[in-house]
């Protein structure tokens, strides 16, 4: 009996974090998509307002979901989060791969539940290219940007990770070729739409990879500016 | 003469809460559709842009009311929130009916006092029919985010309910279908106007249905996800 | 020679507060004025944009202005605050005659300075007519409110008055029938320039009046919130 | 041998605040330029809602690079609060040298990394001239307001800052005639680019006088008001 309780215990404490990680992904990925149908429905032709309305939106409930679910998980709710940490030691690789599953199940649920909201296909396919060195080096200034900003934070002010990541992620939608994507599990989540949001399936692969390497250049230059020393 | 003061002291102290959840919702329901009304007016065609400036009025003033109202009655301002606690026997019974009647008196007192700023008709019937699976599915899913937010930050984290709501409800006005209605006493106060921000009566009972729905929802994943167990 | 350092001491003690109010107000109303200015330029058959503009510059610097000048003065830089104040008695007549004189001459130089940066002339008329029952109501709702959420917060929690106010306002610049002056200083202010943000100096006096009415009601329902009784 | 280390250890005090004002200044330029370019292009003809996306996106990464790096090296990021603070004797000369070289490194490399990331010509020319006194007074007007704003929040509150002067910058970009530069390393940054941002060479050693006058008076007014005497 004490067995089973204990078996369920464990179950419990390792299920909190995951279904975080994938419901913190999910609305995240919803917002991103569901903001960029409504927004092409309400304005087709207007796409400078389009792109207002989806940042606005994405980064309100991004700053929402680190600080809701920070305690539960961490909020990583970004694949590049969870693999930077897990080669600085921080998490068990058996933790991170459930984390970085959690996210991308997450992200694609994400993306079907606003097409259910919206009467669409549950899952679409979208020709929609990107795909070029400026979007790439997009990409990595973005996630550099990002994981910057989360390590610089991390030490001693971690409250203010919830305020300025989504400050960064607002700032990058604009001045970023690539409007920012930054999130493997978003990248992934953003390649089941064929509204506004969507990646085309081919493009995905070197976005994914910019990402990583727009991740390690961040830590590299968080550590450089570290006070603390190394 | 002891008892007239303690008549009058318990009539103010119940009446204060009550005061405070009429003109809370009041307010809240007044910019939803006075903002309607007024980006109707200066931009007839840019639907678009009258959501956004819908939403952002509309939040402005939610995170304002829950941070001055809270702690005269807890800022419900939603008869979903109400309900919910007084299920959860946080509330009593009699004191959430008087609740839910202010929050729908209030509610319906904010859209004729708009229609009186702005010189029509105080009571008006709109035939905007807001009916359908996308519609009520976009309505469960606010609402049960609105709960979540609000359940997840009560413990502990109370002060950031006036930040996590706003959010949420930013982002719902652009990631649901139904543009988050979210609030039974809203919905009802949306009833009695023609304007941008109107709703059919015959899609009232509905979206009441879908928030109650959504509302259990966000409880239920606010206890899975909740870190002090149950 | 004590004398004339107490009476230059005097001088600076007293004169700090005045050229707090004077420059609040007139940075204040810069920004309305300008802003306006600017937008119109800019995008003129888009008066919702020039709105939102508008209304967004306006409660940036509002909520600046408060914090940075509250330590000075207690950045009223709004006469019917004042007013209210000088009333209760919490501010010696006298003074209240300075900050009003201040609040006053600061908002029509801030009408000024902003010409001079466009380039037109200082002072000018404009026959932008403002009157009805229906306007008049929009200033006392938006007064009204505007006193409330400075009477609530002031009592435990003045360092939300600075959130609070512009959140209000920009509610209110939106939801009132009269895009919220709610301050006597920008409405003379404001009768000085030709441009979007202008009145008829015609509909000044029942604004002014419209406002102080609903100063008033906003003082009334703090009271009857405030949970620490009278 | 520690000689060496002691040498290496110097390096690294010294070149820390100088990466972080190097970076940050860039990050900003990129922000102000990149999102400039996006708006272009998605939006040719809506020069009102470009400016929209370009203040909010610049203030967002503002308030962000000053919580940020802060703690590194004040975070500056502007030639024109660097003298100011050395000519008080805050710095020494040596350091503000390097600080205001770092800032200008920065700020250039800062729109060419957002022209590589357009494709475009690293470095661009522009006949974007932007001369007379009504400019020049608004950048004497936006500066001003910055140091006022620094100067201030700086005794005792200095955490403020960060929200401070993106709430200012957000404004002045409304309600001044320039759109406030009110940088002299963003303003040089900025002549490097043929985008919407761009200025003319020509129009920039008068941008950088009117910068400079309005940082000495806004350290002027800050000292008239502060309550602690000088």
């Amino acid at each position: 009996m004490a067995t089973a309780t204990d078996a369920r215990e464990t179950t419990r404490v390792i299920g909190r974090p995951l279904l975080a990680e994938a419901l913190g992904t999910g609305l995240l990925v919803a917002t991103v998509v569901g903001s960029g149908i409504m927004a092409q429905q309400l304005a087709p032709d207007q796409i400078l307002l389009q792109l207002l309305c989806n940042a606005l939106a994405t980064v309100a409930v991004l700053g929402l979901l680190i600080a809701l679910l920070g305690p539960v998980s961490g909020a990583h709710i970004n694949p590049a989060v969870t693999l930077v940490d897990a080669l600085a030691g921080r998490l068990r690789a058996s933790v991170a791969a459930g984390y970085i599953l959690a996210q991308l199940v997450g992200g694609c649920a994400g993306t079907m539940l606003v097409h259910a909201m919206f009467g669409q296909e549950l899952v679409q396919w979208t020709g929609q290219v990107r795909t070029g060195g400026g979007l790439w080096l997009g990409e990595v200034v973005a996630t550099a940007g990002l994981l910057l900003v989360i390590r610089l934070f991390r030490e001693g002010r971690a409250q203010l990770i919830a305020i300025g990541v989504p400050a960064w992620i607002f700032a990058a939608y604009f001045f970023t070729s690539s409007t920012s994507f930054a999130n493997p599990a978003v990248t992934v989540g953003r390649a089941l739409t064929g509204s506004f949001a969507g990646i085309a399936p081919a493009s995905v692969p070197a976005f994914l990879l910019a990402q990583l390497v727009g991740a390690a250049i961040g830590v590299g230059i968080a550590r450089l500016l570290r006070t603390g020393g190394e």
